[in-house]
């Protein structure tokens, strides 16, 4: 793929130009020549005669040579010939703005498809179909090849849109909020050029310095999520992914399975990758804002100067909300502040200057604070006070920031739009918000992104297993055509993953079982087996609690009695005796499948909560140890696992070896798609964790 | 109370009246006079003169008689005196601007009691002190006495702000957004006025079609809760209440305490008393839009059209988010819209008329989908797309707003800044929004409102209980100085006021145990009771599952010597037998005291994931059964109740029932300040909920 062809093209061929107006080909043709795009420009329409004075090609044979791009706004039926055209003139990008492609339904798919393999065929670049255009803004290429209503303004941001249409509307609210952009590339059916493409393109280009990306659907994860972890940790990367709700639960029927759903798997990979994701549009602008001018903060604690108690207060709820901090500022810091303050001032965190601060303890304020080796960011919030200027604050505010780069500053300024209306005319070098959550938002974002350079990078480590007995497993249930492994297959599979699991024997018969239960030792569980029946609590065939051979035999009676009764006593394979596992903590983990991500591994609060509580984590297969170790702790139930309530502490370690184990297991064997151990009990007595059941799914 | 001499003065005293520009005395003089109030207005300063051409007077007592309300805006020293003389010129309402009261500590305190305890002695009505003022755009009375910024716009808001400073800041920006208000109050240190009494005003004030409260504190919170949920079932309440990381968790011990919070506290009582709780400024005023432009709904079904795919994808995320429905279109509704749309577009909800969309489908669409008795709100999307103006679109749903009032209909509309401003001059019947998110946020809170106008009031049972039986239990713990109920004491009041807790019986010795033990019928619980450790399990006190009698003695000799071990044999009591309920569901509910709010009453799962999980809900006390019953159903447990996986559904009334005899007991016995029952034992017999732990605590 060479993305050069299409972002920094010696000359465009603009197929499709039309001098008729409100056109694609007549909007087309306006952006590139009023944005002054510096290579040659050629215009195709088979009507021929000129536009805007400048001579028009009847077709691509006449062209001459030399031209890196096309952007081919013409009917959909006949972009594939064009294609070839193009490609016999040595043309190497393309941006096919056309639609009619796959959106439009089977026709249209089968047309893409073809689009598609010619476009490999041809080892050419394709933008799109059905795409609004590229916009390249570097001085040395002025490219707008784009159909939005208003010229870009420069800016650090590599912007990818997979929606034509709101990428339009994005460059708008851009151009609107003086947020300036490097590269833009409107995706649109992503037959060629994905995000995963553009991350990869941008990585290495100093232009872009943070990656913006609008999704609907992320194409490619494992190759997204190599590149974007990659990129990450050398520029920003913020995604907005809609199509949240939409996406629906997969038609999984285990407990993995069930919590999964496809957005569970796109935050997961994004979460995994190192990329920020966004909610909204309005919250993928501040964050941009706030990366494009501020330096990555060296920590969490955060200072506030106001000349307002009530936006500080809100502001304080927003830091405490997003789990950072207020710094405590210096006693040095304090004494300072109360040597110009007025007496009614608070020198305490936020710094309140009270209303009828004048912009010089505005400049002294912010200059102390930032001082304090404490103090890693600095809100200023200004609220209009008789005849105290919201430009002249931000001007002071912006001088102070020129003499301290090296912290983040932003500002609340709850004055009128017209304030930033004019701000977007200037050369602006601190981000101004209107509204206390919407800076700290901006601070918490920034805060993201120094957690995640700090992070280590992970190892995917391996371990030894009896990879042999687990393939014997899945094939002798494959050679009874079963796609569900029965629980002591399940349990022994993981046993050859050297997965902790109770203690257990297989009896097929009541005198076995008391035989087993003997040497494993009462108490004891008793579980029934079964190739026809999954769910066993239904069926009551868990007997837990059994405390002597009597009971042993009486409740195995019971369950013989209770299946003959139901007709199911045929698919009995025997009875599991089981160790009885005593821990108040029942946890759950495994692994789903999602049809579009692929495998994710899950860890949570198990037992009857699962569902109820769903305090699970996930992450998209395989797992590094950074991924396990904070899977443990992102969920509520980790504070169980740390030792609360006089509990013993659990053994973490194991428990993340246990889901690497799990992420090893279904990596050697891809026909794995659903497991579940729950409950994985952790042992009140030391703190093991011991997997108790286990359901293991294969692909059909 | 009489704010209509405050809000509706025939004539106003300016004191402290200035001619120096940048002065509160000053700008108020401006403002009141700009606005062109149409009482009479005396301005008062020491120095005489004239001030803009008016005569000024030297002092209050110079002033003639028949003024109804005196601004102050004078150093806080003067303050007392001037109320004097006011009082003996018949002036009953004061707005008393200074500051220097009590936000500058234990002075400031005094001065401020003072002040109060002399509008309270001459029956007058104060605002303030340390205020902005206040405002009433009413073309009979256009009084703008405060010292913000820009005049106000005229609408039907009330609004109560807490912060002057902050206030100010809130004047500037309703204007900007092209919101107007009725009136305005600006409460500041609350010495008299508050939101309550606001509330209280304007009840019946019909100028007044909806409230905003911005609050870092609610005083009189059982007042307030009394009048909002009143007022609220008249017009929309919506508040801000800030401060909510501030107010740190109460020093209880009990786990009730320290789940609650002042801010659980606040949450709970705006939600009883139907007030919408917004989280920022940005939501209040999106929110006071829609409920100025909009109807009620009469359901949460919501339909979109759209002329992009991406904006209708966040906006259908943002409805699940919500918990509300995407309406779905008859088939009569998609047959008309197929008529006229293209092929392409798509006839289902979000309805996407595709990019090229012309004025013309902005109208037919809209008013096909309005039509459909399916859709309760409709949401229109636009991006700008060659040629086709946003303000002739707007135009286009404002007119067909005005023939079809009965629905709610919103805008998003992508577009610039600018189409807003030009909005804010104009005469808007839509809500406008720029982003999706936005617009379904506003349909929410419409939605809500709707919900708690269907909501039954509610009424406080009143159960039979044995006072008297109460009555001496707390009294016995008093006479011997505890503030501690025993396990014992804590069961017995239970048992007074007819929660059902698990049968058990004191025994003081051995044999009494086992003799107890055989009537109750095994399995039972052994538990310690003792007048000096409350927390039972960390001395292994408890003993479950206890099967026979020799299994019982064994168990009571092996506490006995625990205790002794630890010295802690003298405090004990005896030994609880109990009865073994079986049940895997452990509630929690209980009574916390806030020290600000008072009584509040909680549910939720218990066990060892009560403080966890943080799965409880919270109501102040007193309880209606309608609180109740959103009580227990506001938890996510409440599917564990419902009978998830296979558990027997819970006794939900029974559990209610629980709750509303604990709000009595409170009600009954303020003395009580805490109590626990933990767990509630739901069986899993026949779901009955079951007292089977409890600990009370008394006010010291």
């Amino acid at each position: 793929m060479n993305l050069s062809a299409v972002m920094k093209p010696r000359a465009i061929a603009l197929i499709g130009a039309s001098a008729r107006e409100h056109t694609i080909g007549h909007d087309l043709f306006c952006r590139l020549t009023d944005y002054g795009y510096k290579g040659e420009l050629y215009l195709v329409n088979p009507k021929g005669g000129e536009i805007g004075g400048r001579h028009v090609y009847k077709s691509v044979p006449e062209l001459p040579q030399g031209i890196d791009l096309a952007i081919i706004a013409i009917n959909a039926k006949f972009v594939l010939d064009t294609v070839d055209q193009c490609h016999e003139k040595g043309i190497q990008g393309l941006v096919v703005i056309s639609a009619g492609f796959k959106e439009t339904g089977p026709a249209g798919r089968e047309l893409e498809a073809a689009l598609a393999a010619k476009v490999r065929e041809y080892g050419m670049t394709l933008v799109g179909p059905n795409c609004l255009g590229v916009v390249n803004t570097h001085p040395s290429v002025r490219m707008d090849g784009c159909f939005a209503e208003s010229l870009p303004r420069r800016g650090d941001i590599g912007f990818v849109s997979q929606s034509g249409a709101l990428g339009g509307g994005i460059l708008n609210i851009l151009k609107d909020l003086g947020i300036g952009f490097a590269q833009f590339i409107s995706i649109g059916n992503q037959a060629d050029v994905n995000a995963a493409s553009a991350i990869a393109y941008w990585e290495n280009e100093d232009d872009v310095r943070q990656i913006l990306l609008y999704m609907e659907s992320i194409l490619q994860p494992q190759e997204f999520r190599r590149l974007a972890t990659r990129t990450s940790r050398r520029k920003p990367i913020l995604a907005l992914k809609a199509g949240r709700s939409a996406a629906g639960a997969s038609a999984a029927s285990s407990h993995t399975g069930s919590l999964a759903g496809a957005d569970r798997a796109a935050d997961a990979l994004l979460h995994q990758s190192g990329v920020i994701r966004e909610r909204s549009l309005k919250d993928l602008f501040s964050s941009a804002k706030a990366f494009s001018l501020c330096p990555i903060p060296k920590g969490d604690r955060i200072a506030i100067v106001t000349n307002s108690g009530g936006p500080a207060i809100m502001a304080t709820d927003a830091v405490e909300d997003y789990g950072m901090q207020m710094a405590k500022l210096s006693e040095e810091t304090k004494e300072q502040l109360r040597s110009f303050l007025p007496p009614a001032a608070s020198v305490k965190n936020p710094v309140d200057m009270i209303a009828s601060a004048p912009l010089e303890h505005y400049r002294r304020t912010l200059e102390t604070v930032l001082a304090d080796p404490g103090v890693d960011m600095v809100l200023v919030i200004y609220l209009p006070f008789l005849g105290l200027k919201d430009t002249d604050v931000a001007q002071a505010v912006m001088d102070i920031r020129a003499k301290h780069p090296e912290k983040p500053i932003a500002g609340v300024f709850m004055t009128t739009q017209e304030f930033f209306t004019s701000l977007s005319g200037r050369d602006v070098t601190v981000p101004f918000y209107m509204y206390s959550e919407e800076g700290i938002a901006a601070f918490d974002r920034l805060n993201r992104q120094r957690k995640w350079l700090a992070r280590p990078e992970g190892k995917i480590p391996s371990y030894e297993t009896d990879r042999g007995a687990a393939r014997a497993l899945l094939d002798a249930a494959r050679g009874e055509s079963r796609d569900t492994l029965t629980t002591r297959e399940s349990i022994a599979l993981l046993d050859a993953y050297g997965i902790r699991t109770c203690r257990s024997k297989l009896a097929r018969s009541e005198d076995e079982a008391a035989e087993f239960a003997n040497q494993i030792g009462y108490p004891v569980v008793m579980k029934m087996t079964s190739k026809t029946t999954s769910h066993k609590t239904d069926v009551g065939g868990v007997r837990v609690g059994i405390r002597s051979e009597e009971d042993l035999r009486a409740q195995y009676r019971d369950l013989l009695a209770k299946l003959t009764e139901r007709g199911l006593e045929k698919g009995l394979e025997g009875v599991l005796i089981q160790e009885m596992v005593s821990g108040k903590r029942e946890m759950v983990c495994g692994l789903a499948t999602d049809p579009q991500y692929g495998p994710m591994i899950m860890f949570g609060l198990g037992g009857v909560f699962v569902e109820v509580m769903k305090d699970v984590c996930f992450r998209l297969a395989p797992l590094t140890d950074q991924d396990a170790a904070e899977m443990i702790r992102s969920v509520k139930a980790w504070k169980l696992l740390e030792g609360a309530r006089g509990l013993k502490p659990a053994q973490t370690g194991r428990i993340e070896e246990t889901l690497l184990r799990i992420s090893q297991l279904v990596a050697d064997f891809p026909e794995i798609s659903e497991l579940d151990i729950n409950p994985l009990i952790v042992s009140d007595r030391d703190g093991e964790p011991i997997a108790v059941d286990a359901r293991v799914k294969l692909k059909a």
